[in-house]
């Protein structure tokens, strides 16, 4: 089964905005075994929309189309296809009952003007909407399946999962599609590549793609294959070979993000972690409490952005700044001692460095980052040079932070809380 | 003008991809006075792409195409291009020479596989590439003008921008994009709609888009006009009228993100921030300090994930914490208090609240913050409940925080830091 994307707004076609709902749909499409063969984006205007219907009707056989759905004079998507599928629109009573009942819920009368969302082309599916006030619909066309779903990412994920995988999942056959995510830290996309080039051009049949994000590389394997088993067992064989190929660079299989990693050790080991971070500024954490249920194991921090807060808060010495300078090792060594002493965590995680984009200088030129790691018996150091701009550089210092501690129980996979 | 972006390449149909160039092709082409009014995007597959030029050439005048030009028998574009144009491919020896150049220069030989890439239609206009080895082509038929450039954005925008802005200048005629990018806080999607939609009701020939990201409504006015002096004024006048109609909700006209607006009153007043955190774990700090500068006011904070880190590094006594909760407005306000007077800024701004999933009660359910900001004379506090997941609640959070200072100087506009 072939598919197709469509998705309707004008403000699609600013600079502004991209369709992203595409994504979404393509995993899940792409999981029932239905491969996308084209995505467009038009505007709130009747004959392009019937133009891209009638189009998509030729080339597909699942339509999925997301926005206009709205009550306002824009919003043309159901009057377009019906038009294109020449069914008039008639009204449903019960798609109106639930929108005025929704109205009234927040104490307001129903508009006028929503009584069209009310109206279907004859002979469509309705799926009801527990988010929003726009239903769904599926409509069938001969052979054909046309879904309309509503523009709001929070409205169209939980009416696709719950309403439309079901229905679509009965007219599957075939192929499905297996994956593994690869991530990988401490190395750059070209190096990676060279480690797993020779493997994966093995694999002519599993699709290989890189991806880099700032201290991250995404290594994507798909495979799709009528025999779910056997692309299985393929996939495992060639990440088996990845993984010796690429050590303990090699974070994830599953498309896990670092922080996840993170506090999975922690947790493990029964730990507690505090940081303390300065060209970070904050993000470190952030990407620590990300998780919910982060407080069992993350107990804070300190972003000491100001010098004179590395002394009030992690006994940092003025001495120790003025001698060896906020972005050395020095500092970064105390920050993590002051933070673990001060927080009464298992370990301390530090990170001073020049994010920039002025501040650098022909010794600590900007993506400068010393990160340090103190635990109970000591404090571990290691400086990097990040490449890019203010953000790139952030990002990266928080990933290579949060491998440090990967790594640190990979070396120490015994070790307990003290 | 109107012009439709196609982009081109399997992988822009996998999960994992996203075409971006139409982002910056966009902007290109609507400072140009040219309106994209359709984007699609196909893969590697000959008649589709026949079909999808086919339906480019009714509909658009100008039709900017990337990706499918390199050396691989899967990159099709040129050959259906010339298919659907019904023009023979012909041999172009200066992008041969160029092309075998490239490779001397890296001390390799052309393999054979790259001639493809010297191939053009007859009467193409070639675009240099100097990033990598396959040109750009510029292709007129009849009035209609097709626009090949390379996938990889760094050879793009800068041939976009060399080769094909001159060119297209020269066709362009007429009308010019003026716009406004209003951002408001502190009311949601619906109440800024009501507020201005009696407004932007009579300014048919202004395009009014809202959007809303956690904490904040973006109001995009965009005014297609050949007289630009006209269509500044007009938009200044109805950018007045929302201003009143919005108060202080509206913090930018220009699209500023909060933290910038927040960065030049701090600065403007000579005065530094410190902040504290619970709920939104680093992010508070990791916003105020994205801007580069930002160590001029922002001098750091604590993240007091755990109530002991309240007291050891804010002076939040354990008997306010066991009376009143961690999460509650006396919290935040000794929260405030106390990174106040710990780091010696001007302000002290504290966030406390919890970000779900788990820890709601009746009394204080998930998305409930408390948000206080303590000067030399006193502290402020406020409640809120902020609706959605844990990310959302944490990103509201952070932009509520950031517009309590906003609005602390719009009632203090004369406050000098003590």
């Amino acid at each position: 089964m072939k598919a197709e994307i469509i998705a309707v707004g004008s403000e699609l076609l600013t600079p502004d905005r991209i369709d992203t709902n595409s994504l979404f749909l393509t995993a899940q499409l792409n999981r029932l075994g239905i491969e996308v063969v084209r995505k467009s984006i038009v505007g709130d205007e009747p004959n392009n929309l019937q133009r891209e219907f009638r189009a998509a009707l030729e080339l597909a056989d699942v339509i999925i189309v997301s926005g206009g759905l709205g009550p306002t004079e824009d919003d043309l998507t159901r009057e377009a296809l019906a038009a294109v599928l020449q069914r008039p629109l008639v009204q449903d009573d019960e798609i109106l009952k639930d929108i005025e009942e929704k109205f009234q819920r927040f104490g307001r009368v129903m508009p006028q003007i929503n009584t069209k969302q009310a109206l279907v082309p004859v002979g469509a599916i309705v799926l009801p909407n527990s988010r929003g006030t726009a239903p769904g619909l599926w409509v069938e066309n001969g052979t054909k399946i046309v879904v309309l779903l509503p523009g709001p990412p929070s409205e169209l994920e939980p009416m696709f999962i719950e309403k439309v995988i079901p229905r679509l999942e009965m007219r599957v056959t075939g192929a499905r599609l297996n994956q593994r995510a690869l991530r990988v830290t401490g190395m750059g996309e070209s190096a990676v590549d060279q480690a797993i080039a020779p493997i994966y051009k093995g694999y002519r049949d599993v699709q290989t793609t890189l991806l880099h994000f700032p201290g991250e590389i995404h290594v994507y394997l798909r495979l799709w294959s009528p025999d779910q088993a056997a692309a299985e067992k393929r996939l495992d064989e060639m990440v088996e070979r990845m993984r010796l190929a690429l050590g303990e660079s090699l974070f994830t299989t599953k498309g896990e993000d670092m922080e996840l990693v993170v506090a999975r050790e922690l947790t493990w080991h029964g730990a507690t972690i505090a940081v303390a971070e300065s060209c970070t500024g904050g993000l470190l954490a952030e990407r620590l409490s990300r998780q919910p249920g982060s407080s069992s194991h993350f107990l804070g921090g300190v972003v000491s952005y100001a010098n004179e807060l590395k002394s009030g808060w992690l006994d940092v010495t003025k001495e120790l700044i003025d001698t060896k300078g906020a972005v050395s090792a020095e500092a970064a060594k105390a920050m993590a001692e002051g933070v673990r002493r001060r927080s009464g965590a298992t370990l301390g995680l530090a990170v001073t460095g020049i994010a920039g984009p002025t501040g650098g200088t022909p010794e600590k030129p900007v993506g400068t980052v010393h990160i340090a790691l103190a635990d109970s018996e000591g404090v571990q150091e290691k400086m990097f040079r990040f490449p890019g701009d203010r953000g790139r550089i952030r990002g990266q210092a928080a990933v290579a932070a949060m491998d440090m501690v990967r790594r640190y129980y990979l070396h120490h996979p015994g070790r307990k809380a003290q």
